[in-house]
């Protein structure tokens, strides 16, 4: 079974491009899908499980050697909880045995036993804003600076939240196999060989 | 004119890398042609040449406003000297108007006026040391600790050079097109593949 994990910053198209390589190579696609999994598993509104997913770690993490057990609250779901049934999700889509692309959700790491062809894709901080503008992923900015500072934001939190459910640095380059750069290409020129290179990667590994 | 430019990380293969795209694609192959070409145009000794280059920058850059013109010997060959010979060199390769493959040497950024791909490699550092130990270009290191660190040191030399030199971050991804990790696959298997997204590259630019 081939894997190919797409990382990405904020606004870089690596969705896309994660689509398109999909597409490319006749494989599985996951991206939202796995946010859809989780609400329907926990019985919960997708949009409330892609916010709370979307949080800040750091800030969420119950401090448990502050509090007794009886302070917490276990009716409530918490982030912890969701991560959790997010990596349980994975586990079932690798479970399944057939070759994917999947966006995000720190699958590079947590589905590292199954040899993944990991991607980053990132871009100028000037690419980005105008691809959030295109797709209008603006988060309710509606200047230049409050766009460039919320892309920023939210890179921030990615890294973050990587950094304490993974231990790895989001982003370094030592754990991609392949960093590119979509700043001055046209994706559906860039996903046809970048899917190449995942290939011929595979069948030097015997995947 | 097709050039596609490497940087790299001491003991990545980065070098070896360049040489298979370039015979892969036919293209001229630059690395330690350039110091020879500069160790002839100034008539001096290859090797002498070479460890002038590597030195840290920062600690031979000479301050000026401390010192009276006088007091500059200019008889003497400086670093800085090299550097603009190293520039004057990259401009004749480029004027040459073949395609070509340069290792090194911040042709990505002298020569950015040309529209060159520009490749980053790195690998995991154990992996980096067996390859030091593979080619023993271990500069003199007999204790793995001590490879690391020379490994290391080079890499911070290289790092400070180019930020004097062209005010860019070396190895930041957003400075280059593609980073690869050639710490999991053989060169061979990945240069064809990675010479293929690069020719891609040029043709959906015109060049």
């Amino acid at each position: 079974m081939k894997i190919i994990t797409i990382s990405r910053e904020f606004g870089s198209g690596g969705r896309e491009l994660g689509k398109l390589i999909a597409d490319a190579l006749g494989f599985d696609y996951y991206d939202r899908e796995i946010i859809t999994a989780i609400a329907k598993n926990q019985e919960l509104e997708e949009e409330f499980v892609a916010n709370m997913m979307d949080r800040d770690l750091w800030k969420t993490i119950p401090l448990k050697f502050n509090h007794s057990f009886d302070n917490v609250n276990t009716a409530e779901i918490t982030q912890q909880d969701l991560l959790k049934e997010e990596e349980r999700v994975l586990g079932e889509i690798a479970a399944k045995g057939r070759d994917c692309v999947i966006v995000g959700r720190n699958a590079d790491y947590r589905l590292k036993d199954y040899h993944p062809f990991r991607i980053f894709v990132c871009a100028d901080l000037d690419a980005r804003i105008d691809r959030c503008l295109l797709h209008e992923e603006t988060g309710g900015a509606d200047t230049i600076k409050k766009i460039a500072k919320n892309i920023q934001k939210i890179d921030k939190t990615r890294a973050r939240n990587t950094s304490i459910v993974t231990g790895i640095e989001w982003g370094d380059r030592s754990n991609y196999h392949l960093t590119v750069n979509t700043t001055d290409w046209e994706l559906d020129v860039m996903a046809p060989v970048v899917a190449n290179v995942a290939l011929r990667w595979f069948e030097s590994h015997g995947i």
